[in-house]
């Protein structure tokens, strides 16, 4: 998507064909800063601490790190050294398992001396994908918008709240969760999104800077006002994404989710998910039980940054010295609660059934 | 309670009798201020821009600034003037209307030679009655953590949460939601607090400064997480305050209470609600349609306040210049959800026919 009018996706290859280049994303929203990426290390420290977010994101990111590690050392045990690098570095989102496992599974079956080609085309190709599937995402999204839009009255504003960055700013390009608001606004319909800031790392400011950039009407919102909203009629639908869907439709995504898909089921708010295929895990059916959930530094919960008075970025430590901080990074919402889930391939129920009947290809890959 | 071992209550007279003096709350829980107030409008100010806040104390503090508008003029005329000055400070809160509408009655039935007199010990009336009340909602939160206590493996935690504070910087001394805390950690028993975080204006801090000088173990987290605790048992019971209380049992509490009320109820975690009778708004009967809800300042959502790396009190604005912020300060908790009432008098359902029975005395002045 567009930032000051110029196209870009989140990730890239660099003009010498040597390095991976990508937007910093803890700097923004308040600062656009490109980071080039030239070792699986960078990679790795990149996807580690965040420097890109966002399960399908971290995927693609992740291949591009198995091309770089074959740059310089194309052997059987380089390769095993990469994959085992990447695979740890975040916890819970499939993605990254999803991407790893296809790239060492293509690349153990090319003779060393052709595995440094092979990776980055292959990486380049994941990238794509992502992008196909996220347009399409968006398609099918927009038109469950417009369905709603045509049951208001002429003109109306449909009122859509997210949580956390399921933007392009956690894929290649489009984003997931946000890919049917960028196609409805572009078709013309009023949408204006609740913006839920999303706490601890306030991933809201990058949707809120998303949003603002392409020019779709936003208000960021503290992450309790979702329940107060949806009970006085201001939220038509929701939409967020996810980081791993189990085979039966439980969803896993940034911590909180959980607590507005309950207020939308209370106040009878259609609840939907967006995500690419392989964000689904076909090896597991209760998300509660089976993904592990991610518990980061609880410096992250009590420093907070953002532009300080004298227009720098800085932190400020927002509880009493001493305070214990706990910092639970995603939560786990049943599919119970979620309305629909809104794929490449069209919208489904969040069910065991639904689901296998629309991907019957992909799940037979892990019967 | 204590801040470094020295007994302190939320507001009290000056040594001279001429002023009211508090604790400056929008310095903590980073610094600890008394601010002297000396005049009816100064009195208002510390409302309307939260000085003070926390619904007893802000009952409180009126009735003093009603004795502080006396200390120059006592005419009719001013009397009605100070009424009017504090009861538009803040709209959601009731005990700001119980404790000015007793203060005016009283004083206009008093010779105006008498009222500056009456105003200041019908104010020290108010505030010792606000710690009877909440030591009382202590002993009978209490008995209800004990008897969880009791059915836990011996020596366990019992696992608290609570949402904003509604402890003693909320009242006058003990606070409400953390009076049975406080009592629970007194007689011995093994508790532990998750302190939500509380956006926008985090009184997580406050709650976490408490326990703290206290000593009472406690974790701050994001309002999003408790959702998720809940969902793994890590949570054994939510007490919270309110700002007001329907006739019927619905609770309007800080903005995020409802989403943890919903995340209770789907965990089978019991959601308990302390309050002081005043609290109790005895006309209404349906709180989402018939209390008002604030709505504040943007800024208190985009700019958050802490301690910059220079170690001074400052902010940082968390969003991307231009964001335009929603600021809903509380939200309502429909009865259906509470597990129960603490009030003064005991234990009781979140139902019209409870509170009618408990406080028929009360009740019957509203009939």
């Amino acid at each position: 998507m567009n930032i000051n009018g110029k196209h870009y996706r989140t990730v890239w290859v660099s003009d010498n064909g040597e390095a991976v280049e990508i937007i910093d994303q803890t700097k923004l929203p308040f600062k656009f800063e490109v980071v080039a990426l030239t070792t699986v290390e960078m990679a790795a420290t990149a996807i580690k601490e965040m420097w890109v977010r966002g399960a399908p994101l971290i995927g693609v990111l992740a291949a591009y790190g198995m091309a770089l590690g074959m740059k310089t050392d194309t052997c059987d045990e380089n390769l095993q050294r990469c994959y085992s690098l990447l695979i740890k570095t975040r916890p819970t989102a499939i993605n990254l398992k999803w991407s790893l496992d296809r790239t060492l599974a293509i690349l153990q079956n090319t003779p060393p001396a052709e595995r440094r080609k092979i990776a980055w085309s292959l990486a380049a190709e994941i990238a794509d994908e992502d992008v196909g599937l996220c347009e399409k995402i968006g398609q099918n999204g927009a038109d469950i918008i417009r369905t709603i839009a045509q049951k208001k009255p002429a003109g109306s504003v449909v009122n859509i709240l997210t949580h956390c960055n399921a933007g392009w700013l956690a894929t290649v390009d489009w984003g997931t969760a946000l890919s049917p608001i960028y196609k409805a606004h572009e078709s013309g319909i009023n949408v204006h999104v609740w913006v839920d800031e999303t706490r601890p790392r306030n991933q809201g400011g990058l949707t809120a800077f998303e949003l603002g950039s392409h020019g779709v009407p936003h208000t960021l919102i503290a992450d309790n006002a979702g329940g107060h909203l949806m009970q006085h009629g201001e939220v038509d639908l929701c939409i967020v994404g996810t980081d791993r869907t189990t085979a039966t439709g439980d969803v896993c995504n940034k911590i909180g989710t959980y607590l507005k898909a309950l207020a939308a089921h209370d106040n009878n708010v259609p609840f939907y998910v967006a995500l690419p295929s392989p964000t689904i895990d076909w090896t597991i059916k209760d998300g509660l039980k089976e993904i592990p959930i991610e518990q980061r530094s609880g410096k992250e919960q009590s420093h907070v940054y953002g532009i300080n008075p004298q227009g720098e970025l800085s932190w400020v430590n927002t509880v009493p010295e001493g305070t214990r901080c706990g910092n639970y990074a995603f939560d786990v919402t049943p599919a119970r609660y979620i309305t629909g889930l809104i794929t490449e391939r069209g919208v489904c129920a969040a069910s065991e059934a639904a689901l296998a009947d629309m991907f019957a290809d992909l799940k037979s890959n892990f019967a």
